[in-house]
């Protein structure tokens, strides 16, 4: 089993692995408890190492490999936690810069067997500045 | 200025003061330094104090006070800082439970003036199950 000895290294194993869709390299990059949790953009929240699995397996199924950038926004660590913010470009690859945009919080966790991402929580920003969605004015009148 | 001595008073804060729609109880409760960091559900990367405040000012204009439930999914923490996965609801007040369901990651860090949030990063489940966004196949090919 592949131990990283820091978050850096396993966010650099996730996208690699999301890059290559390679399900085997995506799975050695989470934890293994049941109390991990992924949010894809868009998407429900998954809890569980077998539902996340399932969820990268249908993202990769007939997917080709995509090319994807990430650039930490903002990390911020105490003991055996740390949290990433990390902006995301992601497209066809040999199609220049990829244009989809994500932005993604993702925790990692240190344990015996090293850091393991243990959070992944992505969406996509679909409005220019900030959305009022989350008060939803419109619709609570 | 208030002083939360646990993540679960300052989430409560924060939701109270979002019902509220209470900008000063609001800004209360986040950190003020210029890393705290704000995405709203389908929105865009809002950081430092000034942006996040002018976000909720923004959402709290105009806006009857809604209706919100949250519950708490799965907390971690480790030394000085406490990640919680919430889920909220929101709605209009008098209109039975809230209906719109937004899933959250709040970030808590401890400094000498207690627990304070400095990252809420929230997104909108669009899908049933899982999102295929993320990989985008569709727009990959």
């Amino acid at each position: 089993m592949t131990t990283f000895n820091t978050p850096d290294q396993t966010e650099a194993a996730f996208y690699a692995a999301f890059e290559a869709t390679d399900l085997a390299r995506m799975l050695a990059v989470w934890g293994t408890g049941g109390d991990v949790v992924c949010i894809h953009p868009g998407g429900d929240l998954l809890q569980g190492l077998e539902p996340v699995a399932e969820s990268w397996r249908a993202i990769f199924a007939g997917a080709r490999p995509p090319a994807i950038e990430h650039r930490s926004i903002r990390q911020t660590a105490a003991g055996d936690l740390a949290i990433h913010l990390v902006e995301e470009r992601i497209g066809p690859r040999g199609a220049g810069a990829p244009t989809n945009r994500i932005l993604a919080t993702n925790v990692y966790r240190r344990g015996t067997d090293g850091w393991r991402l243990v959070l992944h929580h992505a969406s996509l920003p679909l409005v220019a500045g900030h959305a009022v969605a989350e008060a939803a004015p419109e619709r609570v009148h």
